[in-house]
């Protein structure tokens, strides 16, 4: 089962974003553990719904040893160093996880 | 680009998540919009980093538009008043998905 690594973040103000997403980018390219990375900006603005977060960031993993393996990287650890300073508010959940409703096959699509 | 909607939630004492869970995957099947339905649960339990929050519920859909039929069907409308008086906390982003390093393809796994 594939693992995740979820990230909500509200940047401080002045913070150049696309930089951030770059340098995470560069990151998730550079360590093979990292299977798959994906970003969003909420788009609907709805203050009692998103509690004042803006981005999400997701990484997925082959198991709980390649985050391990991960998060214990010197990569990540300079990388965690530049991005919790640039940081308003953050909330980080790791799960295995369950595909309740798979996507449909691109043959299928 | 797919849309995504992701909401992370803490549940109130006393909840039995897994009937809550059941009722999400069935709604998540019978609505054509949408495509994708996964969750997970936390299990680092770092509290400084999950802020209390436990869960997530994460769907894809094809677009804005079909997001937008998904909000606005019965269904969902009926399902969001169970589900909103049974948490403690929730936030809700709602994004185009960029996909910035991809799964691999099963060929190449």
């Amino acid at each position: 089962m594939e693992f995740k690594h979820l990230c909500l973040v509200r940047f401080k103000e002045g913070v150049v974003v696309e930089d951030i997403i770059e340098e995470l980018t560069k990151l998730a390219a550079e360590l093979d553990t990292v299977k798959f990375f994906g970003w969003g900006k909420d788009v609907l603005n709805q203050e009692a719904l998103t509690q004042g977060f803006t981005h999400v960031f997701s990484m997925s993993f082959a198991s709980a040893e390649d985050l391990a393996a991960y998060m214990g990287h010197e990569k990540h650890s300079a990388f965690a160093a530049t991005f919790m300073a640039v940081l308003d508010k953050v909330v980080v959940l790791d799960f295995p996880f369950v595909v309740a409703k798979p996507a449909p096959s691109p043959e299928a699509a």
